[in-house]
């Protein structure tokens, strides 16, 4: 038993923008010397989160729709009073959908469906470089 | 320390229905020799969630009824125009919840409340024979 | 590696009190012998939740109204034809955002960001006596 720990590394785009790191991850899995246990993924931030989904365009255009009804661009937040910035409804989103996730890998390979990606959702109001921990743990 | 791996097979009801999986983990929990660490709950596939909840039938017609709020069946999705099919809700729902929790367990037992059960949520449009993937890690 | 089990005890508000548990977690990190590895934060009960956040006053406010507007207290629950209770919205939002995160640690440190803490939701209706299982993994 060990742990590995990586550090990805990417750009995004503003407002809602999604980006797949399944092949970040599977790369780094082929590094290295685990073939069975977990691999946490954990957003280092708090205007973004992480989950699995069928990454196609339908869905890159929906998720951030369904958002903007739970937590408008342009609502009224309190965080904007505290720091007079424009991103309270990146944080609340960001809160609520989580910052990590945990995806067992089993002979060197993540147990994801057929149709399910490792995706980082960008909720923040300008583009950013962006950096996820990926924590392995296994034998 | 060492990983154990157990897929729990079931079958679904379409539309929101939850299925207890506690007593399916508890078993296989009992069956290996690891007595404290962590076991990871993931969904294989990308429109089914898992969480905990106390498992009783009013909370079993509340949860759907708020994600009918959140992400409604007769929305309009941009999923259905990528694929013509019907569940870009349940893909919302399941990524918004997200796939997978991690629960420790320890001298053998699952750390849940007394009230709390490990629930699979099905938002699929079809009945569906499932997956979850059941990792314990520990010692 | 090891797996080294605390519990993290501390009193609550009602109705949607934030609680910032990172010290806690630190200070169990600090005392145990663990330098690398990941820690999970699970919520034993069902009406409560646990993420990341920046935690400053206003999103405190912030994340009780966005969950006010999703599962509003005065709202009508199947949960509580069950019980004859009034937490039904308690329940629904504790399962919406998960009873747990995983959170990396590397050379004693967490690698949570530079304004990103891990917050505890109460979400019941009464202050109350809470315990929060604090496992760390590694080595």
């Amino acid at each position: 038993m060990a742990v590995v720990t990586k550090r990805l590394k990417f750009k995004t785009k503003a407002n809602g923008s999604m980006f797949d790191i399944t092949p970040l991850i599977e790369e780094e899995l082929s590094k290295i010397k685990l073939s069975s246990g977990i691999v946490t993924l954990f957003c280092v931030g708090s205007t973004s989160s992480i989950s699995t989904i069928e990454f196609e365009p339908g869905l890159q255009k929906d998720m951030p729709k369904i958002m903007e009804k739970i937590a408008p661009k342009d609502g009224k937040y309190d965080h904007e009073n505290t720091w007079h910035d424009d991103n309270g409804h990146s944080h609340v989103r960001a809160t609520l959908m989580g910052p990590s996730i945990t995806v067992p890998f089993v002979d060197k390979k993540l147990t994801l469906g057929t149709w399910q990606q490792v995706a980082f959702f960008e909720w923040d109001t300008s583009d950013r470089s962006r950096e996820v921990v990926c924590q392995f743990i296994g034998e």
